[in-house]
């Protein structure tokens, strides 16, 4: 589905009026107001093919209507946000669940789109039917040198698909781990899981990154094999230039200092990319921004400090993409909300004053340096955002314009009410 | 499937001499040995029939064999594990999961396995097939009347069939509650669920009880309308004398203190019962005792406190339960390690020197309070939890027994390698 | 220390024009906004006594100059305060760090600064030189009656004191508990607190509440006698309808919902104060607002939907203070932080669109209940607080003309550069 | 003060033969029953000196009495626990807490009580009176390049004190971090304490080793500059293979796995000792295997299979240290129950099976495992812990021969009973 772009245009020119007011106000404020918007309009955030269904616990699922039924069904479903909002210009496919048989078609249907291919997932955490070894105690970890073969063998094949459609990125998210104390020897299981990343990270073209993702605990309860920041960093530094380290914000032990890791994997240039969602128990996979936006800002705060430091590209040089589950929020309308948040958190770090906070930390002027911060933080950059996405030719409230097109009811019209789409 | 009992016997006679030594050790280190197994013998767990099969994350299952097919081999189970440990006597329905059409027989087989039926469960936390109305947004806190009317006919409808089969106590756990700020009115939801629970309370038998569980998180990951012990209390306090505070381990916060919880409620006289399991991160429904067997000693150290206090009989004035998911074990076996668990942690409990403690309190003398606890707690108690099976007919040893008598394999042979059990 | 009268003319004139630039633009965005500021203006929070100077930690306290020498000298601090943001009209005294010897003369200098006497608080965690009786094993809970009698004797007197003052609540912050298991009866230590707190309650006046605040941990390191909410609760039920719960942020388990409690307890007529500050690991008791802003909103949300159900009035009806310390800033622009970031959650919980928020409510639609709280929490109220602050004849960036008068270099000059206060 | 040997020698005769009977007994449950004893004999836990008076919290101390008043007589407290126990071997100075202006004489008093010097300790949390330069924003950490150079130089000042005594190691804990977000440029912090980590490892001798302690908060409440592993980890392997992570039990987050820490800083040969302890909410430094008692048994499982994997001496290669406070107890006592909590956890890990927890780990047998572990762990070991100590001159019952010959008593007299330690 698209929506007619005259009804785009009818839709801002609606709103038009009260945006001037409040962005004409807002450049009053603040200065550089161009620049900002074009690094607002540079930012993409790429959206996890699993995430545009409805999600479920181990208690159960609630589906909604109107899932996509195929891949296909997928990147146009992207495509459409990208239509209201233009920052979400990337899919992030997950195999086996996102196979493309041709892949000359989907590249082609994602072209259609004005969508590209973000990472390429590896799943060795389920077992897949008809598939020869099982996944339950761990992949790349596991004592059995086949089952070992068959998830590197995956793994190598995920980067051949994302070949072909031609993305540059494997993400590895390994549930390894164990249940209880004694089913693993932690040692043994590190270096055999160091051992299958280095097959597959053999198997990454020259321009390809590896990310090595990490995760405190689910599924496995007790120990997870690549658990923290510090274990992914042993991982992607024995590894190689390739890999890197990617930051789920919801795959933490309580309480933990998540920014920092960012400066600190930023400044070892081992930072790869963010999996974005937010959380207040565990990976609870919420809407981004919906819990702790202040964590958000200053997530951003680092990263726009880091990669400046580094002369890097915020829009390319990281790989920035959601993942979220919706158990009760039509999965369209929780990922327009989570990409609103994202770049409200990006504005307002591009916000901060830096060489008055600089100079703050130098006399260590804590009181300034905390207001310097929450001057940006509390100023509402919503008119920037929408001024970015206005400018890119988007729709000045995406979640307004979904609303009053009714895209959800149109789409359970065409697929059904009962679809369900792969994922979780 | 039974063993028979010449194979307990063999067993047992092959084990006894070296439990003899044990016990003879034992027996001269600690007074009433024969006062602390007849309470051994005497207390029962009961196991639930969700827990007779392989349990999963959100995240995938990984099936065993030989699950039960149906309530009559669930019973059936339980009925193994009863023969095997002498202390798992009762079995815990779910409904709909365990929906039994005919009543009379179910209680039947039940008498065969020697198995009792401890408390029935609810489950408003699921969509069943062909239900009118969803879960989705809750049950008893929900905002439509009608949802909460079929939540209050499912519960009455479950009572109805603990009726049926001789239970005497319905366990009430409500996963309501919500992902998101700004979801719930929380004093509406409050009252809401309380009106709800008042109109199953008034089904409820003169002999029966009401246990009001709470769970800190999931699967709402904001927050949950029964969320803690407080507002169980609440609740329970609220609805009148039949309704009591059920405590699960692993529904806390992380660093929860739950040996006081335990401590308060008791005193309250608003103490129903427990669902035993362990966990390091959240709701990880691990083997008891795998992860803090100290915390669970600590608990039954305030329970045996606490239920003298009040001339409470420890066997049967608590509901005993075990609530726990098997992930990478064998059911039966991860069953077999919990009850174990449990036995020993009462055991030690019960070997508590609560003269000396007292005194030591009296004097704010914390090094000796702490000596008098670690000193049970230190005993290796096995060879009294194993006189007590034996004297009650069981085995001195019931997970080499099952392994010996390769239960697992025989059970696959009748019943199949694909079966799953209902349950999560 | 007063700041001249033509000075915060002065610099309200320098400022003026950007104010009115911004509040302009917000008062076309928002609805009644002379309602709101009529509310914000009314709103005063509670400065303790204790927090006029450099806190510390355990590890070392690094104490500034300036300090207050004397009580009177702390009123004049809270005065200067109250004269910059006009919102900060009130003192929360601790005793015996605060013993006025002559009330007389004490109430004529808050007189003069502008200031009322909030709740009063009793201390019996440390021991003070030449007590007879040590609190080392906490003081209502201690198994030796002389030590509760002391306890109940120091809070009576502190009632007596407050008395003299003016004040009309006590506020009860116990922190008996204990450090290691076995080394408390909890039953019995809520029994002996119980009866302790009684005879405290029998000795206040008609018009006179109990706060009873609650916390999770430390300086007892095992359990709390009033370590949560629900045990803050039972205590304040059982006391009668002068006792309530006080809600210290900063003294919950991780990842609590603090709003739900909040919420609650309104919902019981039990909630009677708050103690705000911030945190991130545990009772760190930073400046509001500094980690968690959402949270603070979130909770002024419920505070305002639940205050507004029961008809009360937010200024009066409830107690409001601050107990923070401050180990790395001035502690009076801590506090102007403090103070700054209340009144900014405040005004955003009372834009909260309630009307269309339970619109949402009713119909289950999660996103826009999340988009209406947010649609608050994103508005730059700064101007609306500034705009009340400017009506009340405060200042309107106090913390920039507190800086621009050299405030603390005043003081240093008058007290000295080594004075250290009392308290913490 | 020393005891009598004949007192000790009628201590052990009077409880012989209880001894006996346990020791008998275990005796024909384990293998190499003297192998085992003879590991223990060996092993020996450092005594901070810094524990020997009573802790206190932010909120108050409450001192005892018969507290050493110098260095000479803090080695003579250790000296007389290692009478007692013969674990105690050693002690761990604090500088300048403990500067020994004459080493020689400090040995001379070491040799006496058969006590050596363990890693030396600096200080540079605190301001020492007459300091130059204040620590209140960090020291290695600090903007300022003289505060550096002042924390640099005493850490050598440290070293130089460690030689002369014969120490051969340097625990380097910094408190440095940041209370506020903003206040802290986290890379430039990390790169200049490496730069000062740098200039005090070249002052090491060769034959010395550097600890690179980590902790997760406090006193500084949003960052910590070294707090985690990862970041100790990178510290410690940037500066060279003389410096290493030093973990302590109570810097973590919530729910860290600390055994698989501990295995992988192992695996890379990077641990370099331990800081024991215990907690239930934060850095409570509570008696060791007071609380978690299976956590600490799980890390000595850990310790002894890594260890043994790279053929390293269990009782010199790494520093084994305590490091606790004593709020509500006898610190003696505490020390004496913290080492036998030691001594067990580690008889116990000596006792696991690894050949068949390797076997089960090799056929996923996740049931097996939990088996072999708690086997170990649910073994009474603590007649072996007292037969190495019998075989080693020290008494069957520390704890119990402390008391009888009333040695705080005796201390009181002695030294006064308003004596306070230097240390928290």
């Amino acid at each position: 589905m698209r929506i007619a772009q005259h009804k785009i245009d009818d839709h801002n020119q609606a709103l038009m009026a009260a945006h001037q007011r409040a962005f004409q106000y807002l450049s009053g404020e603040i200065d550089h107001v161009q620049d900002i918007i074009q690094q607002l309009v540079a930012f993409q955030v790429g959206i996890p093919s699993w995430a545009l269904g409805t999600g479920g616990t181990r208690f159960g699922r609630f589906p909604g209507g109107g899932e996509p039924r195929s891949l296909e069904e997928k990147i146009e479903d992207v495509g459409l946000l990208h239509q209201l909002n233009q920052s979400s210009g990337a899919i992030s496919l997950h195999i086996p669940w996102d196979t493309a048989n041709n892949p000359a078609h989907i590249k082609a249907v994602a072209a259609q789109n004005g969508i590209r291919f973000d990472a390429v997932n590896s799943n060795t955490f389920q077992d897949q039917p008809g598939q020869t070894h099982s996944y339950k105690f761990g992949s790349l970890q596991h004592v059995d040198k086949a089952v070992r073969q068959q998830a590197i063998d995956h793994n190598i094949e995920v980067i051949r698909q994302g070949i072909a459609v031609g993305s540059d990125a494997l993400t590895v998210w390994l549930s390894d781990g164990s249940c209880f104390p004694g089913q693993l020897n932690f040692r043994q299981a590190f270096q055999r899981t160091l051992e299958g990343l280095r097959e597959i990270y053999a198997a990454l073209p020259d321009n390809w990154k590896m990310f090595v993702e990490y995760k405190a605990a689910e599924p496995n309860f007790y120990s997870t094999t690549v658990g923290d920041w510090g274990q992914s960093y042993l991982f992607s530094s024995k590894l190689g230039p390739k890999a890197y380290t990617l930051v789920d914000l919801g795959h933490h032990l309580p309480n933990a200092n998540i920014e920092q890791i960012v400066a600190l994997l930023l400044m070892e240039g081992k930072l790869g990319g963010f999996h974005f969602n937010d959380s207040k128990y565990g990976d609870d996979d919420l809407t981004v921004g919906s819990i702790k936006p202040y964590q958000l800002f200053l997530i951003f705060n680092e990263l726009v400090e880091g990669m400046d430091a580094r002369d890097m590209n915020h829009a390319t040089d990281l790989g920035w993409m959601i993942d979220a589950s919706h158990n009760v929020k039509d999965p369209l309308e929780d990922l327009l909300q989570s990409v609103e948040a994202i770049m409200i958190s990006y504005a307002q770090a591009l916000l901060v004053n830096r060489k008055k906070l600089l100079a703050a930390q130098e006399q260590n002027d804590v009181v300034t340096a905390q207001e310097v911060l929450q001057q940006a933080f509390r100023t509402d950059v919503r008119a920037l955002v929408a001024a970015a996405r206005l400018q890119a030719g988007g729709a000045l409230n995406p979640l307004a314009l979904y609303r009053a097109e009714k895209v959800r009811e149109e789409l359970i019209r065409e697929r059904g009410a009962k679809t369900m789409a792969t994922g979780l």
